[in-house]
């Protein structure tokens, strides 16, 4: 039996399946339509997202196909022989357009743009919400935790408190939004990220005792090894068993390299560790603390209390996105046969931007980033530009003569990813690059200040006139 | 490429290979070792956790094995020959003893115990915590769930904010602790779980106006059809719109299934479209709704606000156990060669249970659960019997005379799963008969009573006489 299947058609919400069904019996699989994924909250109170999984999702689309087995399965659900024949067949012959993996982006965005027809737009919908929406929150949260921890070393430990498989793509996006490694092995092979670990209690509690379990350690694993302290006593025993240790590896001409609190006041006992340890002259061992590790939490032993730490494993509310644990994305109709559709609601901001669109993203005379604008694909963006606020259109604002940037470029074409691979740390490396064009004010990390996302008059005019034909 | 390997032997967090390494280069993988799998908070602030993962968990373990290409990446991490030599014919020989699952369990009580050489029991350490931790988590969240909606069908629709591949382990918890179906068709196919779905919004967006879209989607799904009414304007057009195609289909000699609400506010939308549908003659229309559901807005739609609905489909905060997010399992040696071990800790709390052990539940003389008691594996439990507080040992329960029951049975043995291929629609049977056996006040949905686990004298003695020789 395999653990997780290689066609994965199934991968799907029933209903894009009864959906399908019901375009293909009323012949209607060849209209071509445009769908939008975009989300309507930034997680954590953060002033942006962190847009990540875009790689995997594209792996996936490619896919996306029904086995025999699949397909017997729903022959039993009661669809139909020529509508399962349909999908023997099946694979996404359709089009992605997509912001860069690893770019800032803002609630309201169109991120991604699937056009193909009503069948295989549909039939993707629960796969892309599931990869980006998920990707984007580990991002964007590792991201937080790597602006408290500075250029402090900061690793992901989350695979035992992951959701299941989700583990996998945890630690993918926890790397672009800035860890530096994971101890995720899977994960680390097949993303490239460097892995990275200590040791377990069980180690040490495995030996006589905790010196001697320190010195095998050390025995095996030389300049490379880091000792959990906290076994038994942090400061009676661990610390002082580990300074016995050093001084063992020096007489050997070989430093150790690190020391691990995973217990108690990680302040108290990280400050208390490194006067023990200099006092020793053990001056160039680090130290490191782990245990229900957040930005806050790390923010705190930094800024508040100077806790002379350097390096940090991070796991659960990392890994699980704590405590938002999912990013709202949404994947909408806009377009059928050239022709706009849209969501209308009794809440306006759920009121959905009908027409194929492209985003583009304008600076300010100093190179920061200033707007993102939401255009139909048919405008030409010269002259003067006026962007509208979505919801109040008579907040308005001239970008005219700004330097533009287009963030939406065609990823999947022809049934194959057309992004060059690149490993979790070069997307960090470019999200760095987009990070030093954003103003400070919208990186804060408490109460930022809003990024504006508008739209131009004539997307605001096609939405009005939409809606007028629907009132009446 | 594939989207999961079957060889999951890297599915670990690198200490366990490099502990693992140690233990090779020391001549120690023939010890034996004994771990423990517990959790120390029930999650939801509820009164117990409802166990899930086993299956999926043994499916694992018997895929625990290192390809050439899993080998020759630790080769490139520096791992030894010998050892990964070793690591080449390596599958896990030992033993695991578990609680069944949908079982009932508590904070601080062994629920997993694996028995086998030192290097097995350590690699699979992240595996039973990432599947145990993630499947107890949520169909813990889903029995609150069908707590609150009683008898009335309930769905998991979490796909699309699921945790990546977590949704697959996701939905069959879902159903172990209540669910009644998924929406997520490829985990239905591989749990044997019925699967649900109704229509999105893009399928009416795609026809010409509601009425076409819903005449079309009866005419193809005939008696299991159910309208998504709140694309437009749920009282003024979708309900109305339901209504009239309701009829057309009782002209067809068929019933409308229901119509499902996704916005707005459900109790007021859920009251004016029963009192609309009655009026109709529509008594037997249900009302499904959904958006953003959890166990406290089910409650209060239907306690406080008496709202006429008849199924519930619950996605993020179900498949993503928030707030939560994590259930706080660990796995801690226990015993090395029949020396028990433990960790000692300035936290009480995190101190840790010595030696080989066994959990025996207690019956009051009505049948119901009364107390857990842990045990060591060589005690004879029979005439007096008297457990301790774990933390405050002078509070003890007699507990002598009472009916006694085992929880930890053999479940992996030879390489193999012992466990019955049960569905998760069956775990959730077996976890409605314990339910039934465990006194009210712990059932609680806010500040449930306590359910008191206790340890036996030896136990007790044994973890005094360790905590003693360490402190001389």
């Amino acid at each position: 039996m395999s653990l997780f299947p290689d066609s994965i058609g199934l991968y799907t919400d029933y209903y894009e399946l009864t959906m399908s069904c019901g375009y293909f019996r009323f012949g209607r699989h060849q209209e071509q339509a445009v769908f939008d994924y975009f989300f309507r909250t930034n997680p954590f109170d953060n002033g942006f997202t962190v847009f990540a999984g875009l790689r995997d999702l594209l792996d996936f689309v490619q896919h996306f196909r029904f086995s025999e087995e699949d397909l017997y399965y729903l022959s039993k659900q009661g669809f139909t022989h020529d509508f399962i024949d349909y999908l023997s067949g099946f694979s996404f012959t359709g089009r992605i357009e997509s912001v860069e993996e690893g770019e800032i982006v803002f609630p309201g965005t169109p991120l991604l743009k699937v056009s193909g027809n009503l069948i295989e737009t549909q039939l993707i919908e629960s796969l892309v919400l599931n990869v980006l929406n998920f990707q984007s929150l580990v991002a964007t949260k590792a991201f937080r935790i790597r602006q408290a921890a500075g250029k402090r070393l900061f690793s992901e430990f989350g695979l035992r408190r992951a959701q299941g498989l989700g583990a996998m793509m945890a630690s993918r996006a926890a790397c672009i939004g800035g860890a530096d490694s994971t101890s995720n092995v899977m994960a680390a092979k097949k993303y490239d990220i460097p892995p990275s670990g200590t040791q377990a209690h069980s180690w040490i509690q495995s030996f006589p005792d905790e010196l001697k379990a320190f010195r095998s350690f050390a025995e095996i694993h030389g300049e490379s090894t880091i000792l959990l302290v906290d076994t038994y006593d942090t400061l009676h025993s661990g610390i002082p068993n580990a300074i016995a240790t050093a001084r063992e590896m020096e007489s050997r001409g070989i430093r150790l390299k690190a020391i691990r609190l995973d217990s108690g006041d990680l302040a108290y006992l990280s400050k208390k560790a490194r006067q023990m340890l200099d006092k020793a002259g053990l001056t160039y061992v680090k130290i490191v603390v782990s245990n229900q590790l957040n930005e806050e939490v790390i923010r705190s032993l930094l800024q508040e209390q100077n806790a002379p730490i350097d390096a940090f494993g991070v796991g659960t509310e990392l890994v699980s996105g704590k405590p938002d644990a999912a990013l709202d994305g949404v994947y909408k109709l806009s377009e059928i046969d050239g022709i706009p559709k849209m969501k209308i609601s009794e809440n306006v901001q759920k009121i959905t931007l009908p027409g194929n669109k492209q985003v583009v993203r304008f600076y300010d005379s100093e190179g920061f980033f200033f707007r993102d604008g939401i255009f139909l694909e048919s405008e030409t963006l010269s002259g003067e530009l006026v962007i509208h606020h979505p919801v109040f259109p008579e907040k308005q604002t001239n970008v005219g003569g700004l330097k533009q940037e287009v963030l939406l470029h065609p990823v999947f074409e022809n049934g194959h990813s057309l992004v060059p691979q690149k490993t979790p740390g070069e997307i960090y490396g470019f999200l760095k690059e987009r990070i030093a064009r954003l103003p400070v004010e919208h990186q804060r990390f408490i109460r930022p200040h809003l990024y504006k996302v508008g739209i131009s008059g004539d997307l605001l005019n096609l939405r009005n006139n939409i809606l007028g034909k629907y009132k009446k």
